[in-house]
């Protein structure tokens, strides 16, 4: 076999991978993010070729991450605008932005997450709802969960520790 | 141009999937923070082909997201740690299997993300560091930075509202 399906794997990750796993795809609801709708402007900004980008904006269309929706009659002409799911994958992006800030900073800054209350830069951090503790902390790890098989109790447990 | 070079683009969000883009990455480096570090366990996980595990295991190295240590001689055996980049990573992971929680629930739980300290389950949520405000909360957008090119200034600014 060359690979499983996403859909079939029973965890989260698989599945929101399955509707933005493309690199491509996280890009343009990166710019759908940074307020991008427009076919023309999603190939300004990413530069890759109108089949491609075709492709991938029907994609997360299909994959109710992104809806097309008119904005002109005569000719007509579209849209893709975020829906709320799509909209919900903010914070991955800003996670996905302050893991890159940290690890591989890009040397220029076109685009910054600000809270438009203050309109103070945010830095963004994920913790648990529940205790406000740091995710990033050792000791928040991942776990066998009810489901798991033989494969996933002997196999996944806290990480070893990092190099 | 079929696409830009990823380390080209001036976005930490580029910048970050130019380690993991790959759809495949990011559940090598899911696997990896549950503890699996052996080639034939994330073969076994994953399903994907062993030439394909093996170029994306390199991949991973290359990107300072894995690192290949030895942990047996004779015959000499590898397995694949996460670095301390790879490991902060979990908080990415951890906000993409909480929207696939949220969006598109897979219908078992193989894997849950736990306090250690309690044992109680995590609920991921990004928010930011400085003033505690969700990041998802519509007031925290994405807008043009100090280094927004015309295109930028013109095009990046918050989103239109959800469909």
């Amino acid at each position: 076999m060359e690979r499983k399906s996403f859909a079939d794997m029973e965890c989260p990750v698989a599945h929101a991978l399955e509707h933005v796993g493309d690199p491509w795809g996280l890009l343009i609801v990166r710019d759908a993010l940074h307020g991008i709708s427009r076919f023309d402007d999603f190939h300004r900004s990413l530069g890759i070729s109108t089949s491609s980008l075709t492709r991938r904006l029907n994609e997360l269309v299909a994959a109710g991450v992104l809806e097309r929706r008119p904005y002109q009659e005569r000719p007509q002409r579209h849209e893709y605008v975020l829906t709320p799911a799509g909209q919900d994958l903010k914070p991955v992006v800003a996670a996905l932005a302050a893991w890159g800030v940290a690890h591989d900073p890009p040397g220029t800054t076109p685009v910054v997450l600000v809270d438009d209350t203050t309109g103070a830069l945010v830095d963004p951090v994920v913790i648990d709802r529940n205790t406000g503790r740091d995710v990033a902390d050792p000791s928040i790890v991942f776990r066998p969960g009810p489901d798991a098989t033989e494969f996933d109790r002997d196999h996944r447990g806290p990480a070893p520790a990092p190099a």
